[in-house]
């Protein structure tokens, strides 16, 4: 694909596999959409790994092919940045499941020649790190410098920890969680029954009639969306502000501001992202908790690996709130894995990971120098 | 209808009114659903109001008649308890917009024949406090000795005595807030889109088809469930538990047992509740906002009343969170209005309200009886 330079190097391999999967399935062949930026370094010690949240693709610091938009973490990668392709060689891949160009439910099943719906086997979070590792294996990436992710990119980067801790010399894991709480779950199933309530949903098959179930998809979008900003962060930026017009219309139409703004969150993501890889996702999540993998006890995930880790959580995020990136340092101690921990302050609740932060930039910044220097 | 003295006197009257609404229209006639228990003493000073909540009714203390479970409030209504038939005379009605009995979108618009639906008149709750008002005048009770509610019947509690003051010796507001916030409005949004999204809805014309947009309301009602539980009472009462199978299925049903728990408080919602009449009410609420009905200072709410208040909040309550009784009782003391306030401890978020508490029932009792004894 594009090799301007301008937006790394932007690629889609298709790898024989097979993936042997947690459910008990092999994926094969296993597409993989991935952007590199920088050089590999003559002993491929600088490699670093980015990864994605739920809804997040691989263009992580080039525009985006279709919205134009910048990166998703221009802020934090690229010159000058923390992370730096003129130091480090940076990889950032769509992850299994998704929609952006890897293999996920609405790409096509060689099997048949039709997309693969609801038949695409249900994966996890250590399924998109098995697949990102096979991508590595294929880039010549043995081990990396670092692992880089924040909310379900943080979950992936703690399972590469675990995973393949041979692989990975530092973890950064930022607003995520070791688990997915009741709560979590919750707020997940509201949106997977949102987009199955919708007709149009079509027990997944709505490929061959062009005709999405967007009101449905856009209902969950909605819903997860407030869980990315806090109440006082709503507060400040809308309050109960009303849309132009001077007063209430005692109508149904979006009278407030915050409404108006959700609507267009729901309905812009329709645009972007395809209904059944969202259920997908969600259930990776969902299916998320690495203690349960290790004999539930969580400090097994992380006994005897050298990987350094930095974690961290924002003040307002009751989301992933701190108590969980808590309880993973509190495991990574009785591991005896080495842990750095900080809660910064942002008004913005979950979402204050994808912006700017100075504070963000300097932990990530001083703990990736100093893993570098060993 | 029944005189049955288990249940109260249940009645609706048919009052001929014309209401006037906050949004501009007469409504006329207005039927009100109610239930009394105890009797009016003579010098008409024993009465007491109870508000009920989003979904509920008048079935305060008295067995449903169609579900046949206890009233929704028996844990503080009763023989014994700190609301009781043999001290009081206690009104409880259907709010104006529901679909129990009261005025609202499901029924008959007489001008027309046919059902209101979307040409019911959008009303707040200030307009559902002024029909309460009217069934008082029917009941020939002038003044109230309290009116009590938790949630969006503390919201009406609080209109009530700002509205009239001099009919509302005491007030007790529970769970409850001034002005829905912006999170608040959002989800209920995002409730309102759901309904609105389900096809079946048809503009809200769906009453002679008989096949109600029940996907849709069963999702509405899954996001604000969530909302009045907390996450801690979630973790505690489902954690990351699964159903009886013995593992995850991977696949889409309800394999977590919050899954199945939150479709089944959905769709058994749909059956004793009308999405028309959840549209209206959601939006009563969203335009609740105390202080803008007083040129913007809460404390004018209150002023120059004479009216006792006795504010309760629950500390795992994040849909209307202690802060919000506390920005209330700063108002009342402001306007020089006597005020007690509790915040309570409790696991179980804004549904506490509603649950077993001996602190609230000994809170209400002793602010009751205080008041009666003036």
């Amino acid at each position: 694909m594009s090799d301007d330079p301008r937006f790394g190097l932007r690629r889609t391999v298709t790898l024989p596999g097979p993936l042997r999967l947690d459910g008990g399935g092999l994926l094969s062949p296993v597409d993989i959409a991935y952007e590199t930026y920088g050089t590999l370094n003559g002993d491929a010690s600088n490699a670093i790994l980015i990864c994605h949240a739920l809804t997040g693709d691989h263009h992580v610091a080039s525009d985006h092919p279709v919205t134009g938009k910048p990166g998703w973490w221009v802020k934090l990668v690229g010159p000058g940045k923390p992370i730096d392709p003129a130091r480090h060689f940076i990889i950032c891949s769509n992850v299994l499941g998704s929609c952006l160009g890897s293999s996920g439910p609405a790409t096509i099943n060689p099997a048949t020649g039709d997309p693969w719906a609801m038949t695409f086997p249900v994966i996890t979070i250590r399924d998109m790190v098995r697949a990102q590792a096979m991508l590595l294996d294929h880039l010549g990436v043995q081990r990396l410098s670092a692992v880089v992710g924040g909310s379900m990119g943080g979950m992936q980067a703690l399972s590469w920890a675990a995973t393949y801790p041979e692989r990975v010399a530092s973890a950064v894991v930022i607003a995520a969680t070791a688990r997915h709480s009741a709560q979590n779950i919750a707020f997940h199933e509201v949106g997977r029954q949102a987009v199955m309530a919708d007709p149009k949903w079509r027990g997944g098959d709505y490929y061959a009639a062009g005709d999405p179930p967007a009101a449905g998809l856009a209902v969950a979008r909605m819903a997860a969306h407030i869980t990315y900003l806090s109440e006082a962060g709503l507060t400040a930026k809308f309050g109960r502000k009303l849309q132009s017009r001077e007063a209430k219309t005692f109508g149904f139409d979006a009278d407030f501001q915050v409404e108006s703004y959700l609507r267009h969150q729901g309905l812009s993501f329709t645009d972007r992202f395809d209904a059944n890889s969202y259920l997908y996702i969600t259930r990776a999540l969902d299916y998320f908790d690495l203690a349960e993998e290790h004999g539930g006890v969580l400090a097994n995930a992380f006994r005897g690996s050298a990987t350094r880790f930095c974690l961290v959580s924002f003040d307002t995020d009751w989301l992933y709130p701190t108590a969980e990136s808590r309880t993973i340092v509190h495991a990574l101690n009785a591991a005896g894995a080495p842990a750095s921990f900080v809660e910064l302050r942002s008004p913005f609740g979950h979402d204050a990971f994808l912006l700017d932060s100075p504070e963000l930039n300097r932990v990530v910044d001083g703990f990736l120098r100093a893993g570098e220097g060993r």
